[in-house]
This record gives structure tokens, C-alpha cells and sequence, in this order.
């Protein structure tokens, strides 16, 4: 299993020196391609999109299609966890997740067993080898999770909620059992992780999307130390190479230096972080992710030119910088922006390492 | 206009010692209250209890009635000023506050005129006095006002947003155009919050709910910089009195610095800031205002009592902090647990400056 022929993105994650910065766009496979709705049309649902490994390959591969993105990333749903430990998830149209068996009562939370992603996540890992198939050693393929945390709100609140209303009276009134909760899906993702590595990603990136809304002492307590937990017990190299772990908490700018100093390779940010002072903040320990706001491509590609550069010169031009959005592309984006956006980055960033930029 | 017998709060503001630390909690006139909703039912509507002052002043003084408060907080809306400029402020049942008239085109915008506080919001300025006249000079009160970005945000989306789509694709490609509304907002702003002063209210405070919402240039570009032009605008003193400025910025902590430099008196801060860490970041520049989760309060008596202590315990014993909650109290809190945070607040607070806290 070589590198890949286009490892920019690997190598800047390990803070290597790299031609240009590379750049690949979190949701970069949804519903603002054409293509992708076709498939979803032709799939049934998006959970059959998730299950289906050929479905999963398909929808993975359109967007590199269209543009010359430095990374895949393995299309599934970070919810495909609590589904295998039995959940029940499902989707309600106009709803967002929820499931069918949320955790309410104390025995269910007992009850709770970390799965075999050998067996109840087979799918994945066939996923993850005919992407890898498909990708045929042309750039890596990131593997993901959730954090344990942000599985735990969708668990505990059943579904999306706007004020984690469930999940936060558990945290003050039964630290014990948000605890329980937490180690089991600690434990849950490290072993899903693992086999995502030893099914064939390069590099695998844990969204911690709700971890944000916690205040600032519970985040340590509630988020990052199982996050830590996670990075202690991932298989770090294979076959001689490093596999870079990434851990993004939307909303983490008060924790920034704490991130770095998980255990992760490098710290993703959304688009309410300066990059540059980020970079003051936490120095050279890791790389940096992000961080465009993601409303800038609904805009013109004038802006879009002007923001991405933006970003790139507040990073600068030292080595570690993975360009991204701070948040998924949204559904309103007109997909000619995105190559824009991506022909911006390459363009600029060779040209800021000429000195040029 | 003698000040008010208690004015621990304003001397908390202006950083001077006091006996204990006070406390008041945004939305403390809220749905968590029965006679709030028996109150409510009677006037019909939530824009009956703005527009009366006898409402306004009935549901402004029923917190103070159950709770030993420091502060009254003016019962209104921030949607009034734009309801003001002629946009129709209306509430649809389940989906929060809505515009008739949005501002959907450019003329609209260059039409838009500040309102003149003393006849289109005249109700507000009557409803000042008649609160002052039911406190009787026991608590001050507190008047307030949205940021210009916070309301632009609803004038130009035409109510609530998940991603503000509307107003950030305006703010990328043409920010002369929002910059002309967040001019009109923040010269109405002053002129309305000038009003309250004259009118009687003893601080003012400045809610930039949406603020967090920005990229950290735009941040400073787009909110910021029309929170300061207030600012400089504002009536800071009346009969010889100081009249404190909180400016609260949801989200806002990683411009702390910056927002304590925008000449207000204090920084409100909401629960994901880490209050010992903001006080080593800022100084002794300005008191800060906060920051417990409102979602504590659902939890335990014990719970309660063990988190606001934990609050007062990473400020410290030093002046210069008013107790709030990191947003508005939420409708499915049981009033009970109000007053053991009070109470809480108040004894814990007391024995820390006498050293047995």
C-alpha cells in the first residue's frame, strides 16, 4: 500500500514543506452537486447512500471528479456508531437524525456495549475499500468519527437540539452516567477508527461538533479528555507510514492551546478564528485546519478570491496549513464556486511560496 | 434622582468594592414565571406586553418580587427599533420574531431612516418612567438595546437564521451596502438608548447576539466597529452619575481584548469563557458580566449551588463582576431554582470576601 501520488495533504498535516497548500472542503460530497442528488434519487435515502458501499464510492469520488481536491473523505454519517450499538437511526424528512431508541432510562445506559465495527460496520469498511480501490493511489482517503461527546447529545437528546437540554441536566445532576455514556463511545470510536486505518485511510479526522456549546471547565471534563482517550489508543502509523489524526471542535476557539495538546496531529477551526493568531497560540506543536467561512461561496467569485486569500495570508506561507471551510459546504452552493475556490488556494499558495503571493 | 438604595450593581460595573457580588439573569421576565404567562394571556400578545408600559412595568417587577435581584432589566424587545424604521415586526406562533417587510432591495436600504426615539418608540421611553416609579429607588435599571449587526441580521433575513445566509452573502459582496445599515442602526441605537437614559434607566446594555456569528475580520469590521461608534455616542453620565455601558457579544470570546477596547464599562461574557482566564486576558480594564450555562438551572439545588460557586470562584474575590447567566433564562426552568441561585450568589459571595469562601 504506497503513499499516495498526491500526498500534499498528508505531508502538510505532519507540517511538512509542501509545493502549494492543499485544500479539500468538509461535506465536499453533498447536496449542492447535481450528481450527488442523482445518486441519493437512485439510492432510495441517505442512509442506503451510507450502506451501501457502492453508493458510498460513488458519491465519494463526484466532487474529485470536478475539481483537483487533495483528499477524499469516506462518505458516511458520524451517527452510524450509535445506530451499530442499536439505536435505531433514522432520518425524518425536514428533520435532520433522530433515533428511534434514544437513551432514557439508566438500565439502557448500562446496557450499553461497544460494537464490533468488523460486524455491525462491516459496510464501512467495504466503503473504505472500494473508495480506495476507486481512488486507485491518486490522493488519501480520510477516514472520520464523531466525538464521543457529540454522539452523546444525539443519543441522549434523541436528535438535534438547540439548547442540549437532556444531555446538560444529565452532565450537572448525573455526572456518573454522562460518564458511562462517554467511555463507552471513547472506546466505541477507538475501535472504529482502527479498523477504518486497517481497512485503509491515511489519515482520520474526529468531529466534535457540539463540544462548543459546553462551558469551558465541562469541555475538559466532558469532551476533550475522552478525545485524548481516543488519540491514545489510535493506531498511529501503518506500514511504516504516520497516520495523522485531526480533531476539530466547532466552536473550540477558547480551547485552542488544550486541542493541540490532546494527542492530535492537527487542530481543525472554524471560521471565527483568526488563523494567524491560532497559529501564535499554539505555535508549531500542530497543524491547523480550516478555516473559510463557508457562506463565502454563496458570494462572487471576486469574493471568493479575496476571502480564500485571506486565509491563506493569515496563516502565511510556513508549512502546516490544510485549507478548508470552518463548517460543510452548504446545499445553496453553486458548484462552480468551489472551483474557484480550490483553483484560488492552489494558485495563491504556489505563489506566496515564490514569494509572489 | 437620587441613586437607587441598592447600587451594588453599578458599583460592580465601575469596578469599585462591594459586599457581595450581584446578581441579575437575562430574560429574568420570562415564561419560567406563571404570572409572566397569566400576565402575558391577559394582554393578549408578547408585542402588547412591549407596547404597554402598564404590562411592560407589571412583568419588569415580577422577578424582583420572588427574588432578591440587584438589578430590573426594561421589559421589551431589540426588534423594536427596526419595527420603528417602518419594518413590521410581527411574531408567527412557534418560529420566533419576523419582519413583513424585510430589506430585500437596494432602495429599501438607501431609504431606511433612523427613528426618532421620543414618538415611534415612545411606549419604551413611558414605560422607563413607569418602572422607575414602581421601583421606587430600590434596584437600578437596566435599559438596552440589539447591536446594529444583531438587528441587521433580522431586517435583512427577515427573522431567525441557522446560517445567516442572506446577510452574509450581502456582507461578501456588497458590504458598502451593509455598511450603510449598520450606519442608519447605530446612529438609531444611540439616539434610542440616549432616550432610556434621559428617560430614567441607570446602565445601559448592548446585546450583539449574533456577533459570534462572524469571521474575525468581519467581527471587527461589521459589529465592532458599530458597537464603539455607539459607544462614543452614548450619554455616559446623567446628574452627575455614571451611566455604565455592558456590551455582550454571544460567542464573542475570542475578541475579548477587542471588545473590552470598545469604551464600554463592562464585557458581558456567555458559558463557554472561562471567567479567571477572561479576567487574566482583559485586566482591570472593564468588570465582566456572567457566566453560568442557563441550563444549570434544571439541574439540583446542589447542582446549582456547586456551579455559580464555581463561577465566583474563577473570578475571585476582586471587584468588578456582576453574576449572570451566559444567556437568557430558559422557559423550562422551575422557579425555584432561581432563587437558590440567588441566594447561592449572594452567601457565597460574602464569605468569600471575608476570606471564608
Amino acid at each position: 500500500m504506497p503513499r499516495p501520488r498526491n500526498d500534499t495533504f498528508l505531508r502538510a498535516l505532519l507540517r511538512e514543506a509542501t509545493e502549494y497548500t492543499p485544500v479539500w472542503l468538509m461535506r465536499q460530497a453533498g447536496r449542492y452537486l447535481p450528481e450527488y442528488n442523482e445518486t441519493r434519487a437512485r439510492a432510495g435515502s441517505f442512509l442506503e447512500l451510507c450502506r451501501s458501499p457502492a453508493f458510498a464510492t460513488e458519491v465519494t469520488m463526484q466532487p474529485l471528479a470536478r475539481y483537483e481536491l487533495d483528499a477524499a473523505i469516506l462518505f458516511s454519517d458520524i451517527l452510524v456508531v450509535p445506530d451499530a450499538m442499536g439505536l435505531g437511526l433514522y432520518f425524518a424528512e425536514g428533520e435532520g437524525p433522530r433515533f428511534e431508541r434514544p437513551l432514557r432510562e439508566e438500565w439502557e445506559i448500562r446496557d450499553l456495549e461497544v460494537p464490533d465495527p468488523y460486524v455491525s460496520l462491516r459496510y464501512v469498511m467495504d466503503a473504505v475499500a472500494e473508495i480506495r480501490r476507486a481512488l486507485d493511489g491518486s490522493v488519501p482517503l480520510i477516514g472520520f468519527s464523531g466525538s464521543p461527546f457529540t454522539l452523546a447529545c444525539y443519543m441522549i437528546e434523541g436528535g438535534s437540539s438547540e439548547d442540549f437540554r437532556r444531555v446538560k441536566t444529565m452532565l450537572y445532576d448525573r455526572p456518573d452516567l454522562l460518564h458511562h455514556v462517554l467511555d463507552v463511545n471513547a472506546r466505541a470510536v477507538t475501535a472504529y477508527l482502527n479498523a477504518q486505518i486497517e481497512s485503509g485511510v491515511n489519515a482520520v479526522m474526529i468531529f466534535d461538533t457540539w463540544g462548543g456549546a459546553l462551558a469551558c471547565g465541562a469541555y475538559r471534563e466532558f469532551s476533550l479528555r475522552y478525545l485524548s482517550q481516543i488519540l491514545s489508543g489510535l493506531l498511529r502509523s501503518r506500514e511504516g507510514h504516520r497516520i495523522p489524526a485531526i480533531v476539530f471542535t466547532k466552536g473550540g476557539g477558547n480551547w485552542l492551546e488544550e486541542i493541540a495538546g490532546s494527542g492530535c496531529d492537527a487542530v481543525g477551526l472554524d471560521w471565527c478564528v483568526d488563523l494567524g493568531a491560532a497559529r501564535g497560540r499554539i505555535g508549531d506543536r500542530v497543524a491547523l485546519q480550516g478555516n473559510l467561512d463557508p457562506m463565502v461561496l454563496l458570494a462572487s467569485p471576486e469574493a471568493i478570491q479575496r476571502e480564500s486569500r485571506r486565509v491563506l495570508d493569515s496563516f502565511g506561507a510556513g508549512p502546516g496549513h490544510v485549507f478548508n471551510l470552518g463548517h460543510g459546504v452548504i446545499q445553496h452552493t453553486p458548484p462552480e464556486n468551489v472551483g474557484v475556490l480550490v483553483r484560488t488556494v492552489h494558485e495563491y499558495s504556489r505563489a506566496q511560496r515564490s514569494g509572489g503571493g
